[in-house]
């Protein structure tokens, strides 16, 4: 392509209100430029990206057996009553009216239409598993759309949807669409993990993110520093954390502990390190129809509660809030002499909740519930009844759940993949159903899979860029060879800008030809913000019989000389194919 | 890809409110599905047909130096109260508010967004010309959708957008896409014609249709049966329409004619062809505001009014319709007998027009404005001031006004394309400007171009269908062939359909491979539904050594030999590549 007939308007101007690299470089650069809140024109360098992206998708998708298919945009409203999230969605689900007052709404993903599809043409476990995919349009009424193509309200999404028989075979897709998703994403040229996500909001059992990692990021992930282990803060898991220290033993008895509040001045108080001692957290649960009720966690005084772990503990619960001194009160209770002990007794609430690492511990310093008091010598492996379950903060320097070595450390991510096995959440909702071997019917067990398309452009660009511009991976690039003619009035230069055009084209090499009425040191400029992985000027040199070959990612330069044309050309094309990123 | 991998659900049962038979195939052969009025799920097959489609538009727009682009779908409504089409465009326009009262639209079309777009980054004539193209959603909130894709809310269109400095260059870049359009619909397969369209309401100057030739379509199109002319009745033209019979010359004179009111009778009356009689039409012409008017149009006897060529000859009418009798009496005029003598003093309207072919036209017989006479021996070249349009409806067997030898006749034609010279019509209206040679500010003069992609599927199926199912052209199939084992479970005709699959597919010829535990009847009835070029089946005559080749076309079956198995794949290959259509 020559630059001259290619709309591509670049700026030297950051745009304002803009906080992050890629959303500035892709406007400045002419890939994309807003033309309302969260709604973007791709323009066709852009376009040409979002290709590149989209064709790696889809043929690993296809190779993945996945079928592609194109889902309705504008969606009936009833659907989404069917599944129930027509009123539970909130205001990111764009509803209106057509000219007949029925009600639709704008897809911002659609398993509600998938589902029906499927309910409507799949009748036998014999015709399972089957997995259909769209690469589409999506809208979703973000309150506050910011960062460019990152946090988008128009965007395009790669949304798959498989239906099987069995969660085995659920299973068996969710770990081929993990391989898949770790082609697609290593193809792009990304430093990425597959992290263990939370999946307690969304229904379904396992659930993960592919995170990019970009120092940007908005996510805080947790990664092992030996093996590919990743995870959310709310799905990190640890391998159990044992004490520094000698246990504290001791026969049970309460002790006076006048004013001592605090883990701190118990661990002080005892002096023994806050493992042996049992910390109380006490939230109020908020349920749907104004019901709320105190919830207990303990957890070993050395570790902290993730707020996500503990929601997802209460079943039906739809947040957690601090739960006032009056709350503590009127349950009896004083804040820093909390213990499990007589709790049941205490409160008439059913939600009470220990950390698993604390299964069979002894030896633990717990209140007593009473002011100024605590136990000492407690051993949970006494009580009956109780509930363990993952409570903690995973912190660095804890040690790898899987390769049990490694240590973790956290790194801030880039959302651009989410794997969800979703179950029967959205078929039973909406009675889709499959015959089984025995003639039963039972509702599909589903998974879902998504990658941000749009999105992926930013975050190729927040983990590949430098303080002039964007630095495209070769799978990505819009074009991988940006051929700068430094002076077209120079016929020389300008004929062999031409030749090596052509003869590059020829090979298969996609060239942008900056064939424009600019100064040399413009051109540079933009070649330097667009971003192409590989420059070539064709300059003074050339009276010397040289031109020159740039590296966009180190800005690296080699001259090569022209005098052997077919060699230069193999050179180059060999440069093009190398596999630096 | 195999049959038994693919979401392909089949129908026997025609689907009730179906009118068309692309409607009907593309339902009962698993191509698309609804989800709502004028709403489609696009499935796995219906998804590649688009594609197919998709790809040779795109290659042939860029080949003609158009770039492509991705414009936003939800459109912010200040743009189109820019161009004054906010409140104009009507219900098909279908407008929302989002979470926050602001006001949007889903695109029907693009010109105010192109404008917008270029007006922000286009400042000189030397960036000009620049061709924009997309291919892309659209949702027109039709009255009535229906006929599947010909009449959808939700469709995919190809439109695509060019900025001048000058007709010229408009015209020269119009041309362009005429050609290239022709090639588009060349290489689908297509018996199409470019016909002229009237761009009377539409604004602009030139415009031509691209119409698929269909008994199904819903256009009437004017064709040459000896060159390649076409147009639109209302803009249909014929070269000058000659008398059967010599001129009746006489002198002017008043004759009385009783109760002559019809060409019929006075033609009968004089012994005259109503060739040299002069038909009046008046009509009553309401405009903005309420205002209306009566206007006149005459013609030749043996001519008819074209409406819209009368429409669009009283600029700023919004439409026509019967004059009363009443209309008449207050204007001093007698059906019947209206002549153009004296209507100037008869009535105020300054809307008095002639067929352009009464140019100079003399030995007319017309109406004489007084009950019962008529003049004869009237020599319109003695008047003085009349306006001379095309106003007549070109009836089959004129003669062509290209060839000039060839004779016109009426066939049927579905829009698949149109292409516009629009001018500044959009520019204008949105103060969107470049900088000319001497530094002036003027309107981009603008092109428009649209391609109905989802309709294509409909306007294919409807040239080319039979009773039993679609037949796709080659360029537009799904697959190339579709190869049935006619029984899975006999293990020689499995492998050879197996082998057949995996050489042809390693040919580059697309293979759908129905390997499912169905009856052979079945899988014959789903070829013939699908329409593949081409069919290949592994049955019983294995046995003998022979498979045989199936031409959807005419179904006509030939048996091939499978002992040199070389040329056994060369053969089939041959036919693949066949231009049969």
């Amino acid at each position: 392509m020559r630059f001259s007939k290619l709309f591509l308007p670049t700026f030297k101007e950051t745009p304002k209100d803009v906080v992050l690299k890629s959303h500035e470089y892709l406007v400045r650069g002419g890939f994309i430029q807003q033309i309302g809140s969260g709604i973007y024109n791709f323009l066709p360098l852009g376009k040409r990206v979002l290709d590149k992206v989209r064709q790696i998708v889809k043929e690993e998708m296809d190779n993945a057996g996945a079928n592609e298919v194109a889902l309705g945009f504008v969606t009936p409203s009833f659907l989404w009553q069917k599944s129930g999230r027509f009123e539970r969605y909130g205001k990111e689900l764009l509803r209106f009216k057509d000219r007949k007052d029925n009600d639709f709404v704008l897809g911002p993903t659609h398993e509600e239409v998938i589902t029906e599809l499927v309910k409507a043409n799949i009748k036998s476990y014999k015709q399972l598993p089957i997995h259909l995919y769209q690469i589409n349009l999506k809208f979703r009424d973000e309150i506050r759309p910011r960062f460019g193509l990152m946090r988008a309200r128009e965007f395009i999404m790669k949304d798959g949807y498989s239906f099987h028989s069995s969660t085995e075979d659920l299973k068996r897709e969710f770990d081929l669409m993990e391989a898949t998703y770790s082609r697609i994403f290593t193809r792009l040229g990304l430093d990425f993990r597959a992290v263990f996500a939370d999946s307690g909001a969304i229904g379904g059992n396992g659930s993960k993110e592919f995170m990019v990692l970009a120092k940007s990021g908005e996510d805080t992930i947790c990664v092992c520093d030996s093996c590919q282990y990743g995870a959310n803060l709310e799905a990190a898991t640890r391998i159990k954390k044992l004490p520094n220290t000698e246990a504290p033993v001791a026969s049970f008895a309460k002790f006076h502990t006048p004013k001592v509040q605090t883990i701190e001045s118990l661990s002080e108080f005892f002096k023994v390190e806050p493992f042996w001692t049992l910390k109380a957290v006490v939230k109020k649960a908020l349920f749907d129809g104004g019901k709320n009720a105190l919830v207990y966690f303990f957890l070993r005084g050395s570790d902290s509660l993730n707020e996500t772990k503990a929601l997802n503990a209460i079943v039906g619960a739809n947040e957690l809030v601090e739960a006032s001194e009056e709350d503590l009160k009127s349950a009896g209770l004083v804040q820093g002499f909390i213990g499990p002990f007589a709790l049941r007794n205490l409160t008439s609430s059913p939600y009470i909740y220990f950390d698993k690492e604390l299964e069979n511990a002894s030896n633990l310093i717990c209140g007593a519930n009473e002011v100024d008091y605590h136990f000492v010598g407690v051993d949970l492996s006494t009580f009956e009844g109780l509930e363990f379950k993952d409570l903690v903060e995973v912190k660095e320097g804890d040690f790898c759940p899987v390769c049990k070595k490694g240590k973790l450390y956290f790194t801030k991510g880039i959302e651009a993949g989410h794997i969800f096995q979703l179950g029967t959440k959205y078929s039973s909702a909406m009675e889709a159903t499959f015959l089984d071997e025995e003639g039963k019917a039972k509702p599909f067990i589903m998974g879902c899979y998504g990658i941000g398309i749009s999105r992926l452009l930013s975050a190729i660009i927040e983990q590949h860029h430098d303080e002039r511009g964007m630095i495209w991976t070769r799978a990505s690039a819009p074009f991988c060879v940006h051929l700068i003619v430094s002076n077209i009035k120079e016929q020389s230069q300008m004929q062999m800008g031409i030749k090596l055009y052509e003869n590059l084209q020829s090979k298969g090499i996609e060239c942008l030809l900056d064939d424009r009425a600019e100064r040399y040191g413009a051109k540079i400029a933009d070649f330097e913000l667009i971003g192409l992985p590989f420059g070539i000027v064709v300059g003074k040199g050339l009276e010397k019989g040289e031109i020159e070959l740039i590296r966009r990612k180190d800005l690296a330069k080699e001259s090569l000389g022209i005098q052997d044309f077919d060699a230069l050309i193999s050179k180059i094309f060999e440069v093009c194919q190398c596999d630096s990123f």
